[in-house]
């Protein structure tokens, strides 16, 4: 019998303490898995004296995360602190310099620190497993990185934030604003008092870049991800995509282009026969484009202890059973340098949402304006609020005019779009949103 | 630098050619994830004349199945001949009893023998990988043996085949019947010339078998597993579940109950809301239900010549890096007996639809059988034909009532129906087609 792996684990709040009684639970069941057993040896966090519901008799409190990482009685160190910097960033570069495995969930480290933590573990021969970073217990990491090991990836894409397809769900099914959607969630408890994070898409952009890495062999860096958060959404987008046969979802997309790899996070339009626009609530999901094969789709639950620890636990089962993957499933040296993509030089459909001042005057300049730039409508809709009713004062009425373009390039829309406010034919901004076919 | 994993496929035909296709066209991918070099060394196939598109020069041509899995100079057979029985079964045997690893996409084979051949792997010390025996590419393999490994599943349902999917769901879109549902898909090859296999389940049957050890560490059995297919679907069952909220599909179930492991095969109406209803045409899904967490479910091609390949290659892959998990994720000790669950026993929910030969009377008659065997009714409509119109002849015309039940147990299903045929007060058999809720 080999000896049992000795885990060390960084972080006890609601994911740590569930991780540690999955172990105790699971057993049996791990220990078939794995080959050998599993043992919770050694654990730290801010607070001794919390109560957690679990046992820790017989295990190890060590004070401090550095000093739980190069504990030389531990094989496996467990990082569930988070946070992009310190302690999280110098207690996982300590585990693995010591030749340990990591476990973590941790994706503003990765997002961030990926690409060197990688390369310690490369040098030293540990693991570094991350599971849990993007998608909780949905396994997306195993699939990009083991599962289509032969197939070359076309595109990622994906509901990565809860919090923002939770808004957009209940604005799509209720028809309320964006700040209301927001303060029921903060309510609920799944948006952050300070919701930046999440709502600006900044969330989303690090669990992108990790997919990213694993899908097309770049070096991870949340700074070469587009993004846009989904604060300008107003329930007529929702209601207009409704109608025009979209739904509209804050996605995650990397896609290899003829320019290079695009990773951009923003709100986009979505066929409502796709996988991905079924995705309702704090449900995430990921679609994976391989080549010459259907599109894959793995949905679940992103967020939650329970589902976080399940992904943690696999992970560490993984080492367990000495399974070595590259981190971001090539060796470092086949890793290519990742630019910002430029996204006026995006192409794709576009939907867009203007205020005309004078219906048939506004139509014939903005159809002009497009056509200078070569853009194709494949829609226009256009609503008179009140039903066409003349206003009592006999005034003109700003009228909502959608527009759905064929495929363009963005810097084509932004300039018509200019032309068109320069005009003055429209009341405030356009809202332009990009439509990603399936 | 370890030496390339020398491979010897049998059987080339179109996943065959994709996979020795994939081999050496993702040649620096392959080798940077699993940390050594992959090389089809030998074939063996029915016709080597055969035009397959491939380049095959350097490569040994092997006239045996066998003599290829026990030939000295490679150390992984890829099986891809299919079939229950010889030459798949003796020569993945004898490739297992020579200590090589096995890489196969045969789920019948693995439906009847799987317990003999992972006992073999064990005791020899191979692999027995076989992620494209289910859902072709879609990665349910890996998630339940190694992404889950420290989740307890609860249940374990999914569409595992596309041609039953293709037809219902065409029979639900365009109104039309099983049989030209039927004729459509062979026509255009989603179905064979002799469909009974798909249509009645045994297709479905032997995957869940496969997906139920995994799950729940029972011993692989297609003989377990309760079966029922297609063929007796009407298109008035398909717009009563729609009428009532729900979606017709076949579903593999296997759930984890007081009174053991259910495995069952069944036409089966799932709420529209849940992800496996959203799933159409011949695509593929499965749902997980791990302990505590919300359902994790995978979309995407289930069959299909690149699909296959992508996850016979991704097998052969962890071949390459050395991966050795228990082929059903317990060591054979740990695998448990299984019994063919009694469905009399099963519970859920119940839609009935009845021909009512005199509506009034009818109704009283249902509802007391149902009564008397403790039966609650969630749901009751009856719809006369001809918008209710009396018949011009004066005669009464039977009249569909459509039931559905709350939980009950299905042997009080079947007393009451029996007792409601007895009472002569409908015309023909009523259909049953269980409920499974999210």
């Amino acid at each position: 019998m080999v000896a049992p792996l000795k885990v060390g684990i960084a972080g006890l709040g609601t994911v740590g303490a569930e991780v540690v009684r999955l172990i105790e639970t699971q057993a049996r069941v791990l220990a078939g898995r794995s080959g050998r057993g599993i043992r919770v040896v050694a654990v730290t966090a801010r607070s001794k004296a919390k109560k957690r519901g679990i046992d820790l008799r017989g295990v190890e409190w060590v004070k401090d995360p550095i000093a739980l990482a190069t504990h030389p009685g531990i094989d496996c160190f467990v990082e569930l602190m988070g946070g992009a910097g310190d302690p999280a960033l110098s207690a996982v570069e300590a585990a693995l310099n010591a030749g340990k495995s990591v476990v973590t969930a941790n994706k503003a480290l990765l997002a961030k620190h990926g690409l060197k933590l990688a390369k310690a573990a490369e040098k030293h021969g540990g693991a570094l497993n991350f599971e849990a970073a993007v998608g909780a217990a949905i396994p997306v990491i195993k699939t990009l990185r083991e599962g289509l090991a032969g197939t070359g990836i076309n595109r990622v894409y994906g509901i990565l934030n809860g919090t923002c397809n939770y808004i957009l769900t209940r604005m799509e099914q209720e028809g309320l604003s964006f700040a209301e959607c927001l303060k029921d969630a903060q309510r609920l408890g799944y948006a952050e008092a300070n919701p930046s994070f999440d709502v600006d898409g900044h969330d989303t952009a690090q669990k992108l870049a990790i997919l990213a890495s694993l899908a097309f062999g770049t070096k991870v860096a949340q700074s070469a991800v587009y993004v846009e958060g989904i604060s300008s959404i107003a329930p007529e987008d929702l209601r207009a995509a409704d109608d025009l046969g979209y739904r509209l979802k804050l996605l995650g997309v990397a896609v290899r282009t003829a320019k290079g790899i695009e990773q951009r996070v923003h709100p986009t339009m979505v066929p409502k026969s796709s996988s991905i626009a079924q995705v309702m609530g704090v449900t995430n999901a990921v679609t994976i484009d391989g080549e010459g094969i259907p599109p894959i789709t793995l949905v679940g639950p992103g967020a939650g202890g329970a589902a976080t620890a399940s992904a943690v636990v696999a992970d560490i089962a993984d080492v367990a059973r000495g399974i070595r993957a590259n981190p971001f499933g090539r060796p470092i040296s086949h890793l290519r340098d990742t630019k910002k993509a430029p996204m006026e030089r995006h192409e794709g459909g576009y939907y867009i949402r203007l205020l005309a001042r004078d219906f048939p005057g506004t139509a014939a300049a903005i159809a002009t304006r497009l056509a200078e730039q070569k853009i194709s409508i494949e829609s226009i809709v256009q609503r008179h609020p009140n039903g066409g009713a003349a206003p009592a004062d006999g005034k003109a009425v700003p009228v909502p005019v959608i527009l759905i373009t064929y495929a363009t390039h963005e810097d084509a829309v932004r300039r018509a779009l200019a032309a068109v406010q320069r005009d003055k034919v429209i009341s405030g901004r356009p809202q332009v949103i990009r439509i990603e076919k399936n």
